[in-house]
């Protein structure tokens, strides 16, 4: 078993919709925080990835929620640097109430990217073995997600200047915000995601325009593709529950 | 003097721009979040609000920024209920950072929406005799926004999800995101705001097309107008300097 690193979290209303549950982008986001700082809790934080001119990518979430905390509410979020091969690292991250019952987990598969190229770089040693996680041959691919036949439903999005992040292109957690956004108010107004794998193709930068599309494939089952002038960017799918 | 309340944060990495650097919207928001934790820390909060079927709105803010914090730094936000007529509460807001320098500087406008028909609801005792302030007879109206002669910039944009609050409309951080966001990346990531007035007139729900409308006025000046089917939903005016 390698290290977990923990950090508690009281929700801020403004990162809740507008029923007063956890914003999914959101959730993702608290999540990645809590590697960024057991990275920096280990000494392998952004000025040893400098050395090496990379930064860390995602290259797949798979999140899993039973319960989404509600404003005010205090949370706990643990990760664990789970296992590694030559080019990717894969990540675990859990959600639990005050009570230590669990209300999320997600797999997560992270990638170093050269600045300069924009190209994935194998990871030094020095950047993976303070985390004592195991290191493996295979490559996870995770779940396949169905192919699209018929698009349902679309929409358009320019990136904003508030999603760039500082490997200066879109956030990971924009993808499944404009995933979601596409369904419209009243869907997610009544319902939930139990579960949302996405899938990162290729990095979205600023200026670019984006196309959010949708096919319902199952009474509660989406299917996602997010695409930049007619390239793949994204893939996702979500299950869903009513609220 | 009356009271004022204070609460620590840490800025995560995501509330900050590409360059490290809280973003605006994200700002406004942890002061909002203050103002709200102190009316729930004097037993004046959403419950108390239900009864009269009122939620709090705000119709103006005027943020003054010597310097913006940076991912991880501890920040503390103070706020204070300064003043109150009939309609309106008046409000003021300072982030000092851990040395106790005065980083930036927020005076707000409060009402009390009626939840049902929209309209704003005369100040009961009861919300406001616990904050201990000064009862004032005139209507503050704040800082001229100059007319818009030439329209040098327009971009649109469709409401998100994300965007609506808890009173079912667009959240009054998001205005300014729109305001900065018609500027372009070039522009944001080597200027930032000294100064942010925004007057709102109007509110947006879910489903409206948005236009944010920029003109150059002064070197470093811009004024803005956020519209939707044409009518004027809010104005702003935002000073710059150089990053």
């Amino acid at each position: 078993m390698t290290n977990t690193y923990t950090e508690t979290y009281t929700i801020p209303y403004y990162d809740c919709d507008s029923e007063g549950l956890l914003k999914i982008p959101m959730l993702i986001k608290m999540m990645i925080r809590t590697s960024g700082n057991q990275s920096d809790s280990l000494g392998v934080g952004a000025e040893l990835l400098k050395e090496f001119n990379v930064n860390w990518i995602i290259t797949q979430h798979d999140l899993k929620i039973s319960e989404l905390p509600r404003t005010s509410d205090v949370v706990m979020v643990t990760t664990q640097a789970e296992s590694y091969n030559k080019y990717f690292c894969y990540r675990r991250f859990w959600l639990h109430d005050s009570n230590k019952n669990e209300l999320a987990f997600m797999e997560s598969t992270f990638a170093l990217m050269d600045v300069t190229t924009r190209k994935v770089h194998a990871v030094p040693d020095e950047v993976i073995l303070p985390f004592q996680s195991e290191k493996i041959k295979r490559i996870k691919r995770g779940e396949k997600i169905p192919e699209m036949n018929e698009t349902t439903i679309k929409r358009s999005f320019d990136v904003s200047f508030w999603d760039i992040d500082d490997n200066h292109h879109v956030n990971n957690a924009t993808y499944p915000a404009w995933m979601m956004d596409s369904l419209g108010y009243d869907f997610l107004i009544s319902h939930v995601p139990t579960r949302i794998i996405v899938k990162f193709n290729k990095e979205i930068r600023y200026g670019e325009a984006v196309e959010s599309v949708v096919e319902e494939i199952k009474e509660q089952e989406t299917i996602h593709q997010i695409k930049s002038n007619e390239t793949l960017c994204a893939e996702g799918l979500i299950q869903w529950k009513k609220r």
